[in-house]
């Protein structure tokens, strides 16, 4: 069959194996976007999802076949998360959550590989990253927790959760701000900063069962969009983890870090898909709509008058931007070896980031206008859409910041750190 | 007392008479205030709100003294407008359709005067004229009716409801798809077209009560913004309106629109005020809570870090900007005599309607990236005016028609029509 | 005679008064517009308009009556300039230039008034600024020179030009990188720092003949545009000044300062009138252009083309723009009483010279693109206001500069320095 | 030798063999940036670059070797003119126009791969075609002539020039308003319409050499930008070109078009290389300038202020974003198999030539705010590259141009003429 499937827009030369994913994809798309609608309407997260997307394997997309995934790489993920934003953005940003976990499995190895490690500790991180890693391959569903509300002006994310020691594991006091699947996912891969620490040395990994005593999910969070992703974030009250649902050496979440390719921990640059495949289908779709409807008095579609000609040309050019740049960051993250230094790697996307979240927010936006008093719904595409792509513009961080931090590394060779560990307020 | 009124910050050096009016305005604030977030959640008019009003005198606002009325010209509506834009932008939006109702008392009025009636024509068009000013004045809430879902290449508006002769007064069919205060306003002030006619000559306007058979309110409209309107919009079918509730005259419409000063029919600049109050509101609250918090690392405020410096800066040009367009148009069409010749200031709401509303949108752009992802609310001061400023750049056109009709008033002395008519789809 | 006068355009509810000086200045635009394009090749001020200017009377525009002036305020001085800026922007510089000197009359004047000098003080005061006034009036062009080359991060200016006490007046020396009209002013008037000072109380001024020993002009500044003002600074090398020729009391300056109404020393915004006469004059002769060349296939307009239509839509809204930060400030700083506090006037030209220049800046850069390859010329009324509005995107500062000194004034309440002092390099 | 080339940095994965091409390219970058800043001031094209690029066997670059050619293709072109452009924009966009010319050679002899030519036909096609790539690979400068002053509003390029049969030739009547090398280049490649054909099907080719008689070059071409590209155009009076030297099968030119890839004619996108190297060189300069200039009172350096650091945000971006467009317009247009049909191919063009212009555009236009006042120069690196790369912006078609167009292929599948044909003025 040589039909192109939705995540070849993104992802134009793919291999037979991405093939043959990637159809795993596009046969849940149905499913998601005959539900978006409602979800977001509700502002519930399709729980029937998990299931679905469980049942088509989905789950170990980018877990290598040896641990029992699919052995996909940044490649499919973003095809995946693209393909997804164009059925249901929620359903796509709660799954790359899901997958970003994967990087607490992979990185750690690569680190392990690298020689970051002692012997010693050698063991205990491998048997972490390898319980992650088969985990998510088995079908369990993995919330991926870091940000806080508290804010620090040097870093992007600042941990004030803390683990204390106690006997046979850990005990749990924080609250996370956001974070898809509360209240969905099996687990919350949770980031805390060890008691006594003051540096991101400090970070540490826990996997937190759902229904673990003291855990609870705070109060819903009335979010402009991406509302059908359960993104209320979670209390944790001394909370018991035990010592193997862990990996507490001092500093392994920093070496990790350092395996990185660019974009964040871990393929931050698939939430961006997310965001392009939305701007995509609303395109599609205003498209349709606009060369479809005509003017009462000449019969022509209402696609060719001179403002929604200058729209639509507006809205072309916009969407092309965000392929652009997501494109070039999957090359730069997945070259081998790699196209470029890491350091521009890594400011590529601090200017990626924000370029390709507002360049979707603005193919909404034209398209806002070109649909008129009429289109300018709640619902609908577009309405969606709207609300949707604007969490792109502030989460994590918006253009105007990484431009300034790409100033920063390009006259000082500075960077900015993602991570700050901080008292609780 | 000296203290600066909120109309104050729009309209900078009113009259005495013109601060006592605007007290009543700042009388009302507080509860519209304290109903407005509840009010967009539950996208219900605030129903209370009209006696609120009518207690306050201010449904006569722009209704001259000798008809009983408060005597107010544009510089008081624009000021009120502004104001409660800063309180609740949906209130102020239906507040200023029902103001805008009085056009069809005052343009006609002004016709006359001109000498574009004839003698036999004079006392029906005064007759009908002074009752839609005393109707006001007496605290009758008058929405106005005009946009229709079918679209005209030429014209921004396109009439196809009709009005058919039948004893002793008029039988009306149609549907209109936009216009505040359904099932609230004690009269909707109907724009139809005669049976028959084909140009905008034929527009003749109805007083038709809201409980007359065969009115019905539209489904709910699920608006993105302005959603505690009653912007349902009414169907007409078979509605008989007497004879002396209706100005029927042939082109009395089109004659009356002569005596416009520029923005649109009616005052079409006090809607621009709505956004810019809210926009004005938006940067108070921001500013403050932006001041307020600190980072947790410095100590420092949040608003002092380079990106929030530039996005703070970046709002403030933009609400400047607002500002200025506004206080341009107000002077243009209440300057005595006119500053500049009719079709300059026309062409300059061409480009004001636009510039203001992108302007005051690019302000809560701002604000919300400043605010972070936290702040990223469906409800909560910037997300509610990120929806509600979001329908003032679809609102009668966009901006970019608004520089592409300018620019055919410049190269070919060509106006846009505002008004056509035509068949029922 | 009732025809609108050029200065109109940008001022356009002249008193009598006020259209009578006008008309003088309309008088040279002839002169001014037939010498602009050799003037700019030839990179060479037209001595000429000297004598031109002189005869005029418009030397003394903004001079009291009681000094030999012609009285014009603020508002006279930007209807000029404007005016002239259709004609030769780089005349309208020059000229602004040698009025501002004004300033160094007026303000310390209105700060006698103020109570702002003792009675010891006031004396010495008066006669320098009566000098200063009463030369302007007589016929004396007095080039305006502040501008150095070393840079503050916290000033706008910074002088390290010295001036030493000897016997009977004072020695200078120093170089000032940028001031209108060098080698063609009869005086340079010159701001310096006492020696031994080293914050802003210690600049003080003087007149520095053209010809006096010591005073040389420095090599010709190739600028990119207003290449027509004798712009290329001067080299000061033990120049001896005589005492009466100077205002040396410390603190004089700074307190003059005080007594500005917001746009810098004296009439920034006067600078801004300067390009938007320059880009009002592009967009005349661009639409003329348009609308009288034709397609070869059609025979339509060029002007009708759909790119055509969006240029020229967006040249419109640009250049109304500029008008109305132009006018709002001119209001702004002319209104009695004070329509607004001063911080607020301050602030408001801190972002209305970046929104002036970006704006006239926009509009020829859509001109050229409308002009297509063939008018992409060096010089040419297109070319040369693209090369000579530049130049007012980096005078003073850019409007990215001055959105942040807003923001840190609506966040901090903290002010720019406009000026600073530094030892000499 | 391993050291990156500057090619290498539009080019990121080069084969030996374009190494090695490029490397000849390096050799030349010396002598061209030592002569640029000349060359501008005096508008002059510095004749003695074509003996150094023969000589560096470049002239026949883009040649495949079985006619003496490099054999490099668009990828060696790209490469070459961006890596020109960091040391003289006017000579590698002169050097453009040289090797635009294969494409008279190379898509003729693709058409009859293809099959769109008779057998007839074949064998005259085929030697003009190779008659143009061997004396391009002998070392003979080839300029292409194509551009006149008539517009259509339908077609980028309209061609008057007329070609008259006459006894064992043609004569040519006509007059070419732009292209690069008159005076210098050996032949002018020169399109020309025969005579009694009104569409482009009459479109031919001609080799005129440039002291054939009758040939003239028009008088100094005075542009803003690109000045040393002697770029006057030129005028034929009655020009005799005998049979062999010239293609005039009808349709022969537009059978040609069918085959290029979507950047014009032939490999237009190397032009916007040019314009990206000129970028790139502002971009490295102004930053190392402003990483060593300090502030008089801190010591820092100026590029640390937070003005600075928001320009050089906005620089990054934009530069990047110019890569962006012309890295996947290169591989879009030399993929094989083709990644993508040819009408999407097409369309990306229109909107990358215009988002490449104005990318390097605004980079240039921060450099310049970046630099103030006293760097704001005709001449120097950045007051060069604003003249050179204003042209890039009306070069063919603005941004603005390009976005209608592909909005008119999204709606209408409607292409946009490249050349039509008119009658003289």
């Amino acid at each position: 069959m040589t039909d192109r499937l939705t995540g070849e827009r993104l992802v134009d030369d793919m291999t037979t194996a991405e093939r043959a994913r990637a159809e795993r994809v596009e046969s849940v798309l149905p499913a998601l976007r005959a539900a978006a609608a409602k979800a977001d309407e509700e502002a519930r997260f399709p729980i029937e999802h998990v299931a679905l997307l469980r049942e088509a394997g989905l789950l170990g997309l980018v877990v290598p076949q040896e641990y029992g995934g699919l052995g996909g790489t940044l490649r499919d993920l973003a095809a995946a998360t693209f393909a997804m934003g164009t059925a249901c953005p929620s359903t796509a940003l709660a799954y790359f959550f899901h997958n970003t976990s994967a990087s607490r499995g992979l990185l750690p190895l690569e680190a392990v590989e690298a020689g970051l490690f002692t012997d010693e500790e050698i063991p205990v991180v491998r048997a972490f990253a390898e319980k992650v890693l088969t985990r998510m391959a088995s079908g369990v569903w993995l919330a991926n927790f870091a940000s806080e509300s508290v804010k620090s002006s040097s870093a992007n994310i600042t941990i004030a959760t803390t683990a204390r020691r106690t006997a046979g594991g850990w005990v749990l006091d924080g609250e996370k701000s956001f974070g898809c699947a509360t209240g969905v996912a099996d687990y919350y891969l949770t980031t805390a900063k060890l008691e006594g620490h003051d540096t991101a040395d400090g970070l540490v990994t826990f996997f937190v069962p759902r229904e673990a005593p003291g855990v609870s999910v705070r109060a819903p969070w009335d979010g402009l969009g991406m509302r059908a992703t359960a993104n209320n974030g979670i209390r944790l009250e001394e909370v018991f983890i035990p010592e193997e649902e862990a990996l507490t050496i001092p500093g392994a979440f920093t070496r990790m870090l350092r395996m990185s390719r660019g974009s964040f921990v871990g393929n931050q640059l698939a939430i961006a898909a997310v965001y392009t495949g939305c701007a995509q289908n609303v395109f599609d779709v205003v498209i349709e709509q606009l060369t479809r409807k005509t003017f009462a008095d000449t019969g022509r579609p209402i696609a060719s008058s001179p403002v929604h000609q200058q729209l639509i040309g507006d809205m072309t050019v916009q969407l092309e931007t965000a392929y652009l740049w997501l494109r070039r960051q999957l090359l730069l993250e997945t070259s081998q070896p790699p196209l470029r230094p890491k350091d521009e790697v890594f400011r590529q996307w601090r200017l990626g980031k924000g370029s390709v979240t507002e360049s979707c927010f603005q193919v909404v936006l034209s398209a806002f206008k070109a649909s008129g008093t009429s289109g300018a719904m709640m619902g609908g595409v577009v309405g969606r859409a709207l609300r949707d792509l604007a969490m792109g513009l502030v989460m994590t961080f918006p253009a105007e910041r990484g431009r300034l931090e790409a100033a920063q590394l390009v006259t000082q060779a500075k960077e900015n750190e993602l991570f700050a560990v901080a008292e609780r307020a």
